[in-house]
């Protein structure tokens, strides 16, 4: 293949279509087919199509996640409908399943914390450090003032800088200081704000630095790293959590609810103790959250890198999720940080976001906080439910019954069979590849009898 | 709203039209448009759509994510362009900067160090350790053999069970053994075939315990809190590296070779030690390892998890990527772990994960790794010399000024304008949004005088 290919230039200036003859020409080698395999997947409203396209660089198409929602969350006494977009094939199920099974059990309770975010001008500079904050001090109001033309929107909307504030970290890398700013950002997810601030305010404070007369040549001299927001928002916060009698928790008679509470509290105390288990237990927890989180338009690497640093912040990886038994109450919480926004990004462009946020009421960033911080707690409630009772795969391997018959080529009757014999067996790869090959009264060609 | 809304019951029963209809009534509102629009997003060929609708249950339609491609990776001597499915504007446009700008140093050297995946069986039991871990020797064998029937195809492709241990992990936990598996799970992720054959484990395990002809009635007894895969995997880790001479870092003549590779170097020292930098650090890498896991139809919140883990191991958490400066030559490299499919899951169903790795010349799972770490490398590359030469807004914004054109409701000959205004300037929401009425000629909404 590679004899055929060099280096392209300027790639992204040339049309959609000739990006596709390129692509199909250099990399894919049967031309129209697959050419007319992703433009089938284009949105047939060319307007609607160009929005989709503008959102990057470079699209060719777009690639599908399945969009599902979940019905029966009662979250704060408000009864949503969770619009997921996932390619898992459990999650959406068995967030409805635990969101139905706390329907009748009082619902999630959630609140947020506080919601500050953090960015940093990171900087390097030679001298006093006493010298330093007392300057600092002297040019702060300036430093504020120079971002007026930014934050003017923001403060209008009861947000902007909550503070600013020198902070030595010479003990660390020699002559490194940051100037860390605090920021309110009401309902946009903040990222380009505070990253605009940063940069003015760095700009400032080296002209400042400049100018700054008690200095010498020397002390006026400083090395601006970098300027950048940070994704780890450990005041941006909050909790969520479900609660019942320990004597409500049993549906069925498979277990009691004395030996469910007690294998519940030591799955969630191993998720504690032991990161093997703790990173696959949150894990389970962005399932749910990432879910929501790219249905309504926000960024889930952010979420996720901001999770998971908090989740090490004592110095050992733990779950995110915690549970409490006292006097017959079972309690189970989850606390997360998180940065979301319901204006600006694609909250307002992408029409599916702008439905998803509808589905939800039009939430605000910090009520949009509340409904996933439940989203990941009612999905690690599920996994971990299934864990200690049934074990995980009969659940997950139900739901991916209809892959693996796709796979095998079934049609409908076929998959409706399928669906119907593993009603109450488990299903795994091999039994359900079995399964399908008998149905059809032919010789496995994977079969192999045991040794 | 609320009052309208009834919980519902078997809503995963009704048809999509019935789905449609209910979520409509119940949180949209207003009726037709709303699933028009819903539908409007769905395939064209029914049974294409058919196939995505059973990816998870629920599925009301497509969730779009651009599909772009970034082209020039030259990894191990091979140029690939490389699938990227993300909503993020400027992830695209800088991997492919950042792939064009290695190409002419000598591209990346990646290398898989390891394959290795884990799982436990995390059990209860009260007793003597030695005497357990005696039984578990003579048991071994039987432990294996039971799992003969899940594990044969994967023996034929090269993989199967490693081998599995007994963990006292009583210092931690009062009774907690765990029973881990290691695994070799070839070209498919594994999380189906270890979990089946950790829930098979623990039921042979139980059953000998139960027969145990030297084992009391209370040592017969065991607990199998869970069994699980875990999506911590430290020994199935890829490296990647680009490398080049000191003085060929600087392609314009902004900064000085030798400023540039100071400043960089102490802003991945300062990722090293700083949390709040190391987060936004990691999380633009998984920018672009996201985009291309997505794009292959892995799972991204396993990669996720099991990156950030292993960013805290040491108990701080850190950079994924480092540096290093030796005579005269200048490496910059990440070691990531990371458990990845070509087989199973949807890579085999889905047509755009399908075209995602025809588009990689159908790599196995090790060159897979190889890409995606790449992928991480570049983009951390790409980010870093931003921040420490123009900033990142300049970059990010450019990317974003289509967003906010669009969410003003320009046309394409306005973009157009906006494009070729904006080249030498930075970029801002409200820069923009100035630039866009005047342009109009009208007053802009927003604009407030300065205080």
């Amino acid at each position: 293949m590679q004899e055929n290919i060099q280096p392209v230039k300027g790639f992204s200036k040339l049309s959609k279509d000739a990006k596709l003859e390129w692509l199909s020409d250099k990399y894919l080698q049967d031309g129209d087919d697959t050419i007319e395999l992703i433009k089938s997947y284009w949105h047939k409203d060319a307007k609607t199509q160009q929005l989709h396209d503008e959102f990057i660089e470079n699209t060719i198409t777009n690639f599908y996640l399945p969009f599902g929602i979940a019905p029966n969350f009662m979250i704060n006494d408000t009864l949503y409908c969770l619009p997921m977009a996932i390619e898992e094939s459990s999650v959406v199920a068995a967030a409805a399943k635990a969101a139905r099974y706390w329907l009748t059990r009082g619902g999630f309770k959630a609140e947020v914390i506080s919601t500050k975010k953090v960015g940093h001008v990171h900087f390097s500079w030679n001298g006093d450090t006493e010298k330093l904050q007392k300057f600092f001090n002297e040019i702060k109001s300036q430093l504020l003032a120079s971002t007026d033309d930014i934050t003017v929107n923001m403060r209008k909307r009861g947000g902007g800088i909550v503070d600013i504030e020198l902070i030595d970290k010479t003990l660390e890398e020699p002559n490194y200081y940051q100037i860390q700013g605090t920021f309110e950002t009401c309902d946009s997810m903040g990222a380009n704000f505070i990253n605009s601030i940063l940069e003015s305010i760095a700009k400032t404070f080296k002209a400042e630095l400049a100018n700054a007369k008690s200095f010498t040549t020397k002390e006026k001299e400083v090395s601006i790293i970098m300027c950048i927001l940070s994704n780890y928002t450990p005041e941006c916060i909050v909790r969520s959590e479900v609660s019942c009698k320990v004597e409500d928790l049993i549906d069925g008679d498979e277990m009691s609810h004395q030996e469910f509470t007690d294998k519940f509290k030591q799955a969630i105390r191993i998720a504690q103790k032991e990161p093997y288990r703790a990173t696959t237990h949150n894990k389970g927890i962005m399932n749910g959250i990432d879910a929501v989180v790219i249905a309504t338009g926000n960024d889930f690497r952010a979420v996720e890198a901001c999770a998971h640093t908090y989740a090490s912040r004592d110095g050992q990886y733990r779950s995110l999720t915690d549970v409490e038994v006292k006097n017959g109450m079972f309690k189970f919480f989850i606390e997360i940080p998180m940065a979301l926004g319901t204006v600006g990004g694609l909250t307002s462009l992408h029409p599916m976001v702008k439905l998803a946020h509808k589905m939800l009421g039009n939430p605000n960033a910090e009520e949009l906080m509340k409904i996933i911080a439940s989203a990941g707690l009612a999905q690690n409630f599920g996994a971990v439910r299934s864990l200690v009772t049934t074990g995980i795969q009969k659940g997950h391997m139900k739901m991916h019954l209809l892959n693996i018959m796709n796979q095998l080529g079934a049609n409908d009757a076929e998959k409706e069979k399928a669906k119907h014999y593993f009603k109450d067996k488990v299903v795994s790869v091999q039994s359900a590849t079995n399964y399908f090959y008998q149905l059809r009264g032919i010789k496995n060609p994977n079969l192999v009898t045991k040794k």
